[in-house]
């Protein structure tokens, strides 16, 4: 029996009705099962891949991405998850459109999306906003399907917003899983996301976020650390702190990174930004106050500097369980002595954990593909049982 | 039997034999069974694609497009075309290009249709200019395949030119035969094309000489009214003119916003810029004088700022058939006190017509995904019998 | 019996083995028969296409393309090779990714190839950087391959480096190969390929040297000719030497445009800049120079200006054979009095050569699909004889 055999079989097991025509905003908005189906399905998709099997579910069909900030790695992901099942990738580039002052999200949600199968948004840079963007253009383009403008209801995959990164933990979180062995070794595991200093700004909270809200929920021990200023949106701590009572696990904050990294089984040392100054900038930028937000980008680039002792150095990688901990990025990442004089992680340490950082990322177009599939197929057991046994992607 | 069927057969009455091959650059050079044919296969594959019916008609195969203007809608609309029939699309970003100073339209035409099933071109900024070099373009390829430099000889869509857009045009009669139940619904009734102040420049001339072009085809009585000195090209007033005489409905002019709106049972208030200023526009860009462009640019807003009554207020509305005319507009339009301080249309207005607005800009994908079909498809009767009980688009 | 059959036939007697998941860097890494075997290909993939054949190996799948400087030809090219192939084009545009100061081709290399089949890099600017890219891209993503990261090996396809341009190159040899009635009837036939001024700066050498390096091995007279001081890659010369001695052709160097198309059958006039002079730009671009480069760019465009006199008149193409010689160029060229008031080829010459010109160019495209073919497909023999008796590439 194959593997996407076996893993179809399992999938059978899950409540996992809800999903067919649902969005994925956050990963907190899913049960439990909804995300052993999603990665149970990337599992399949990348078996049939490494098969040469066809994942086709679409014989035409568009993802639609936006991406209101740059991006090579979730770009790339989005665009290898769309072609995987079938759709063409069409980018809207607001650069080249006549999207004025005034057009509303609405009417573009719906010019954009006339043969919209999915929507991949990234809209990460304002606090309060990139949630609240996608949250319009889908309500928008479901109005848009109830009132016949549009023949079929697109479904969204959150590629970043201010709240969530759940295509980037998602990955993380399967990477974690096969690094470990499977879900069941995780119990008692303990899991740092710390802040690490930058010499770059304004970097998202949405990972440090994703990551606290989604591995509360699988028995690890999770603990937040960075310098005082720089916390994370309590709404989401909340959630952790939930997460963590429900499934024996826990959630704790630290004051140091050195206490975090203590018998650490896996380390997340990452920069971003400190919520309070994000939603400072959110009023600068609502205010169109261009000079108040360069004035904020220095400050917090001083704050920042005060903190360089936050570095994920070889010293704090030997604190971690045997000295070798599982050192996780979302990447790219500001390398000492590489990219940066003085930056997140030492060169020495990210070297050497080059290939599980690679395969770390590599699991996010299989996520999506993933997200995608669960959300547009009604029955996703016997379409992989169907794909298990069926046409070549590459024929000779 | 199904939808496409009964369109299908009503499309095997139609004389429609030289479309094969055949481009799209104006309405006005296609009969009226054409148009008919036109109007007829985008409902059916509308049909096919809202009951989950494949309407591939190309394993491989380039849609180019080459948007020398910003677009949203349009560039959407071509993709989503392309993508229904099974074309990719690779758009000619002329700023990624090698295209310098120098390099004919006719060696760039060949270059990039080495695989091209169909060209989309969007040139609208110059008078006397856009529709020049679509003829250029195509001259140019014809010529390739016939020299055997091209295996395939690609047909055009005109995606706007200086005197015609008649993706739009087509998509807006769609639109206003399905909102009045027919075609034979709409003898004698009125439409009022009139220009609408904007406090922006320069805006293209097609829309509302595509809309007289087309409209007096159906028995329709077409009013055309602007401000003195706003003059639409005298061809097209012609072609305006022998369609109604010929089709028993009327085409006039009137002075006022006040005398077309009267009893219409169709309005399209929209701004354009003068036909005259269009032209002496184009003079100054050939001699490359910049800074004569910003100044008549100036002349024409202070212009424009005196017709700031030409609005499609709540007032201008009462006076059409009951109130309640339909209300159309090509997108995005520049709305009172939400996108600009005084506009085209009051919000109030633009807002209680933002369903039918949005429906009116769907068709446009299906518009042009017919004019692409009927120009590459020899047999589209039974292209269409065919995909009515052929496979899925979406497999699962 | 079809052309294809034929052609398949033909490619059954060559040794073709080592290209199943090779990489294309260098016409000079390949042999003869394999390099006969991509001319093979590439006339079957055509006519399989004018027979309306579908030619598509893939179901889904990703070419990805690096342009590091400008290209219409090439891009259109590579973007027809994919689609044909059945490969979905996914653009590295550098100018919206992440990819900072410091991010490695290691890692980007590794984050665009998540499910890449192929990958096309143009890199042609800096002599000792363009080949140097290449090679540290593939190496990672073979590393990457190895390493379970990508669960395919993408394979390369130069688009142009700093060495060779073999998709152009290897288009030219089909041409001609085809203009001349086969590859047999090049014997002793005379190439000439010569310097052109042209009031541009900075042209790649790759042309001229890849013109030598593959023009060498059909046992034709290979000509090179320039000014003193525009000499190519001596490397590359040694090459040119080495294969002409081994095919019964020649090789040699002349001083002067009129020795060089002295009876000669095919003509390749075309400016590029001195070796030793991009050399120093690769120096003053690594230190970061730039008015250094913008001084040799003005020292380069003064001495250009002093052979005016290299150019391909009207009197200049009475000296080749019966003054009738094919005249080549890779296009866009500097024509004079065309698109520069003096350049590399007078108008009368240019446009007498137009279909000719164009026919060169659109070789490209089907050379790229055989490259890629040859290194995806392991039994392209039977991958061919399929596609002639298999399915059709528009349906209807």
């Amino acid at each position: 029996m194959s593997k996407t055999i076996e893993l179809a079989q399992h999938l059978e097991k899950l409540h996992i009705n809800n999903m067919y025509k649902s969005d994925f905003y956050w990963t907190w908005d899913k049960t439990d099962e909804e995300l052993d189906a999603i990665f149970t399905v990337a599992d399949a998709l990348r078996d049939l891949r490494e098969r040469n099997k066809s994942t086709r579910i679409f014989d035409s069909g568009l993802g639609i991405s936006i991406f209101r900030d740059n991006s090579t790695r979730t770009r790339f992901s989005f665009a290898s998850a769309c072609n995987l099942l079938g759709l063409a990738v069409q980018d809207l580039d607001e650069k080249k459109s006549q999207i004025a002052h005034g057009e509303t999200v609405r009417e573009t949600a719906n010019m954009v999306s006339f043969m919209a199968d999915v929507i991949g948004i990234r809209d990460d840079m304002f606090i309060g906003e990139g949630h609240k963007y996608q949250k319009t253009f889908m309500d928008a383009v479901k109005e848009g399907y109830r009132d016949g403008i549009l023949e079929q209801q697109p479904t969204l995959v959150n590629l970043q917003c201010d709240v969530d990164h759940p295509t980037q933990c998602m990955a993380d979180m399967l990477h974690i899983i096969h690094q470990f062995g499977g879900v069941e070794n995780l119990k008692g595991k303990k899991i740092a996301m710390t802040w690490a200093y930058s010499p770059s700004y304004g970097k998202p909270l949405s990972v440090p976020q994703g990551v606290i809200g989604l591995m509360t929920r699988f028995g690890m021990d999770v603990v937040l650390a960075h310098p005082e200023g720089y916390d994370v949106m309590p709404e989401v701590e909340e959630i952790a702190r939930k997460n963590a009572a429900a499934t024996g696990g826990s959630y704790k904050k630290v004051a140091t990174m050195e206490e975090a990294f203590q018998d650490a089984d896996i380390v997340y040392p990452k920069s971003w930004a400190p919520f309070a100054a994000m939603e400072e900038r959110t009023r600068l930028y609502q205010a169109g106050d261009q000079a108040g937000i360069d004035a904020l980008e220095q400050k917090l680039l001083a704050q920042n500097a005060q903190h360089k002792d936050w570095t994920c150095s070889e010293e704090m990688m030997k604190r971690t369980r045997n000295g070798s901990a599982l050192y996780l990025h979302c990447l790219p990442a500001d390398i000492t002595g590489l990219s940066c004089p003085e930056g997140e992680v030492d060169n020495s340490v990210f070297d050497r954990y080059l290939v599980p950082l690679y395969k770390q990322a590599s699991y996010k177009p299989y996520i999506i593909a993933a997200m995608i599939m669960m959300s547009k197929v009604k029955d996703p057991v016997s379409a992989l049982m169907a794909m298990d046994s069926g046409d070549k992607r590459k024929s000779f």
